[in-house]
């Protein structure tokens, strides 16, 4: 009763966490897992809550993750808001927090990196050496670590998600998949931690990201269904928005991530920006 | 009673596989796992046997792992004795055979590495490029199949025990791993599936693989702890004894698999050779 109060029970050390949840699965209970990077938002939580629909214990890990960052610099910056994460976690009723010292995660003599090597090569992959490997290296780890039954990611990183789930298949692991919907701010803005690091003007300038995916998936509605001159048009669209720092715009095929020349139901329009030093990602299904 | 002639019990397909292993270990079992090649020796019974000791159900799985093979004449080649393999593990009481098709688990779409980055710069992995990847995916992959408590592996392919292990580390897998002893052909050869190759000439020539090692072993017991002194002398005595077709002979810390310039107990001694086309290894602790 009074225990409930308590939770989420925090957990630091691997081996620790590798016990309880070995303990609770041969109590037959069910794991849900939700892998972070703390600096929760909206987002974070909407899968949480899908987490929480599922009867069993639910475990959050945050983890900034520092071999998936290709720039030094972005991980310095990365918001940490733990305080306020944990009371989040708590209101949620979060069984546990996995919160690990990145020293017991990656000690010194760490060598070992697995690689899903086509689907990294597209998308943000291209212009983020490293970064997908040390994803799918840090997902397994904590798969391995939690052994959950189930793990939720967010639809926004769209890449993360298709890579995460081809490992799970390529490696024969025992892990069901759910996917969470993008989670927006009220201007439409895809939700991130990152948001927090834009000015409030780069913030209302980054709100015309969506509006641009939304005229794109109208303009194809209406019967343009080339994907070269829909890139074009929202590359036009972005650029009359002040939005001039563009990655990629790219519409391809959900499951092998290869570009498709023309759009059906089902592909994915995807972009990468820069708007000031943060950079940011949203995609929408045709 | 009468089910017991029936064993091993064997499984073809991944999923039933896992789906039995996964069922097994609910009613609080315990998975013994020996992997091989097939075309099994004294060494992988010897494996099996020392897996029989512990209290729980017994796996062995025979795939012969093409991602391993960076010499395609090699895999071809490769003895296959499967009616006599089963016949063995049988006599053995192996209750699963887990004999996997090729193509359940490198379906064409297959696409992830799992390399450890150090340690298979070493020995073997100079000359056999992919090779040690091609053996830590495959192992990772029979391992979340199989979701063994323990694993064991020969002491022969000293540096595949030592990369299985730091992958179980690195990648915080809940197995343990042990190792069973190099057994050898009466004229001292280490077993090998890759012996039946041999014509009864290099049989015979290739019982100098280990009395070489032995000589050297009474060298350095003699005194001399110089790497390099050791080496030389193991190379002359190799091709006194017309092995001239030496790849490696290497003195090393068990650890790191590097290179150590004056040799302390517990350093290993291990060397790959060919005679005639049949590349043999073998290594002795110090």
């Amino acid at each position: 009763m009074s225990k409930k109060i308590n939770l989420p029970k925090i957990i630091h050390d691997p081996n620790k966490m590798n016990l309880e949840t070995v303990r609770q699965k041969n109590k037959k209970k069910k794991i849900v897992f939700i892998p972070t990077m703390g600096a929760l938002h909206e987002g974070h939580l909407s899968l949480i809550k899908k987490g929480k629909k599922i009867k069993g214990l639910t475990i959050v890990s945050i983890f900034v993750n520092p071999i998936q960052f290709n720039d030094i610099n972005d991980l310095k910056k990365y918001p940490n808001t733990l305080k306020k994460d944990i009371e989040n976690l708590r209101q949620l009723k979060v069984d546990y927090l996995f919160l690990p010292n990145v020293e017991k995660i990656f000690p010194n003599n760490f060598e070992t990196t697995v690689s899903i090597n086509n689907l990294q090569k597209f998308l943000c992959g291209k212009n983020r050496p490293g970064h997908f490997n040390g994803v799918s290296t840090i997902v397994l780890k904590l798969f391995n670590i939690i052994s959950p039954n189930v793990a939720i990611f967010g639809k926004k990183d769209f890449q993360q998600l298709t890579i995460v789930k081809k490992m799970v298949e390529d490696l024969n692991m025992n892990i069901k998949i759910l996917e969470g919907s993008i989670i927006r701010e009220s201007n439409g803005l895809a939700m991130s931690s990152r948001n927090k690091l834009l000015s409030p003007k780069n913030f209302h300038k980054a709100s015309n990201i969506y509006k641009g995916l939304k005229y794109i998936k109208d303009e194809y509605k209406k019967g343009e269904k080339s994907s070269k001159k829909l890139i074009k048009k929202l590359e036009k669209y972005y650029i009359q928005s002040e939005i001039r720092n563009i990655d990629y715009i790219e519409i391809f095929d959900p499951l092998t991530l290869h570009s498709i020349k023309y759009v059906k139901k089902g592909a994915i329009i995807a972009i990468a920006v820069k708007i000031g030093a943060v950079r940011l990602i949203d995609n929408l299904k045709f």
